[in-house]
């Protein structure tokens, strides 16, 4: 089996790359461990940049997006028993859609399906081999039977537990990485929003934020230890946990309904450098973390294959290297950028180390200069809503 | 003796509350444990804001000031071998003038001896007592003396070694401190500035600060470690630092000339609360204390007499004690705003942690989005020439 561009992994990233190649005239293959059914209901992100939606229209995949897509143009920074917006539309002329990393990921398969791609779910032992040469393969089973995929480049799309990152050889890459002393409990819950915009609670007992993915659906999250059991969490200390956090605002309250899914995720950051080993170009969380708190993820990996899907077109069409070249660079800005964004709306929020009150101070100077400074504000409302250029 | 407001420390707090209570028919005492001659020449901060200048002139002390005072609409922020400037009167409509913090002194000073003020230098011994009556007494001795100065009110004005914080009771008041694991090797040089503007380096071996006194006079830093020798630093090694961390950009060259002065000042952030008990009104480094980076110190003192001078006028003339108990409070807004602030623009530029590789890279990231965004260059400047209301 041979291709021009093989792709491990069938997330946002390496779904819209191999759309974008597509539509560019470039064939590719898509591998996946996990199920079509399993990658189509995975709850992860939820927030587009007005550049991610930008980028999906452009493409052809703004239609349902437009549909159910809930543009917000403003986000709340809920502390000291008073609610404060940040104008984001106001202050950068741009705004945010909130759209489940998995909606992205079921427009992305069906319109790969319907131009014939080829996408194959439930492979296993995915390994690569010639990196270093012009003639990469990827091993892998499926449905049985062990099969190679030759092509000119891979594309590593698997996220942090991928096989492409561990395919470079040892001291090619160096990463860069943070942990924080905390950890997210997040719910989907059958509960109307109590809230048009997200709400970013800062509270002493730990950072809170309201989401929303539907007119039906809450997303909710709550700071809790890092190491925490979620046997630990029965749904009334959740409730109960929330309302202390979230009901800080005379007349405000919580709707509560159905949990549908719980969970606990680590925070941490990491960048891996460079994005790309020989005939090997890694993108989204192959090769970088951040906390979720800036809602950036999801966005930096369509970044990245929009930027490599430039950079395959330029290279067979016109035989240009420079931006296969140029990819880790350009890409790196952005994450860092991201990377920086991230950490310190992190570092805002959460209640951090108990034993350090200058911190705290800290905190809460910062909180009142970024809801008092329009400069400030834009400055945290054009990292949210994502920069057009970094 | 007797006067109705005794002020400790004759430093630019100490002295500009005398001159603004002066002012308002409130009569004051100055008792300074150093002499005259030492205060009008101890060499400090020397940045002004534009609130600290319009201050200034607005109590009678402009007009050196005008003269003498360089008038700053931009600094330099120097990085991977380039300049970058943040036009600081361009995004906020203020500017910074540079002006010795001994000059405001000397002007303070022969200001209030032409009014006929009491100021005493060279006492010693001094002792605060009755500061939870309505009566207390500062004890002190002078020319050989033992003195009893009787007072409606204490302002403890004497800097962070001073006797007047270390009167409270113990339990009274709470610190909140920061350390930094780093120095700054601060000269005097008889060598014309090789720039107009202050130049703040980020380089691999260190930070640099390129300032200046006046257009015969510069004044320039190294960041050091925090036990550094000044027996160490030979002329010679110093120039020789300087030129590797400030000559980065092609054709730029230092002037160097005979150093007149040389020191190593630590780097500690510091805030103690309330900044008040009972009868005892603390103000400027006496309570808060910020790394230098940020020149925030003398214009916090500044602001914070501004504050007292305004309370102490409300008290004697309309018996209202609302602004006296609203000090602390309002003052600490301005406080932690400048804490925030010192604490950013230190972290931002100094070598930090060197095991510590991601914070370096987001260090560089801040850098580029700083000399990038205009919103938050905006919030850069506009801290750093004084936000008109905190």
């Amino acid at each position: 089996m041979r291709t021009q561009v093989g792709i491990v992994g069938a997330g946002p990233a390496g779904l819209l790359l191999s759309h974008l190649l597509h539509r560019a005239g470039i064939e590719s293959v898509v591998l996946e461990c996990r199920s079509r059914e399993y990658v189509e209901h995975r709850i992860r992100a939820g927030v587009l940049e007005q550049g991610s939606v930008d980028l999906l229209r452009s493409c052809g995949l703004g239609e349902r997006l437009d549909r159910e897509g809930l543009r917000h143009e403003g986000i709340e920074l809920r502390f000291g028993g008073a609610a404060h917006r940040i104008a984001m539309t106001e202050l950068t002329g741009r705004a945010i859609t909130v759209y489940g990393q998995q909606e992205v990921v079921k427009d992305l398969i069906a319109a790969r399906t319907a131009a014939g791609g080829d996408l194959r779910f439930e492979v296993s032992d995915v390994r690569l081999a010639g990196l270093d040469s012009d003639a990469p393969v990827i091993r892998f089973r499926h449905q049985g039977r062990a099969e190679e995929l030759h092509c000119d480049f891979v594309a590593g799309c698997d996220g942090s537990h991928g096989v492409s990152r561990p395919s470079v050889p040892a001291g090619e890459l160096t990463e860069y990485d943070r942990s924080y002393p905390f950890a997210w409990l997040g719910i989907l819950a059958a509960a109307p929003p109590a809230t048009e915009e997200l709400i970013y609670a800062h509270h002493d007992r730990g950072f809170a934020l309201y989401s929303m993915r539907s007119p039906e659906i809450s997303r909710l999250y709550l700071q809790v230890e890092p190491e925490t059991d979620i046997a630990e969490w029965p749904d009334e200390r959740i409730w109960s946990e929330l309302r202390t956090r979230l009901e800080t605002v005379p007349g405000w309250t919580l709707n509560t309904g159905p949990i549908l899914e719980k969970s606990v995720t680590g925070m941490r950051s990491l960048v891996v450098e460079p994005m790309r080993w020989r005939r090997l170009f890694l993108a989204g969380d192959a090769v970088h973390i951040v906390p979720p708190t800036g809602a950036k993820g999801m966005n930096l990996a369509l970044a990245d294959v929009t930027l490599l899907g430039d950079a395959f077109a330029a290279f067979y069409r016109e035989g240009r290297e420079d931006l296969l070249d140029a990819y880790s660079d350009t890409a790196l800005r952005r994450v860092w950028r991201a990377q920086h964004f991230s950490w310190w709306m992190t570092s805002l929020l959460h209640r951090l180390r108990t034993d350090d009150p200058y911190e705290a101070k800290l905190q809460l100077s910062t909180l009142r200069y970024v809801t008092s400074s329009r400069a400030y504000a834009t400055s945290l409302a054009e990292n949210y809503v994502g920069l057009p250029e970094v």
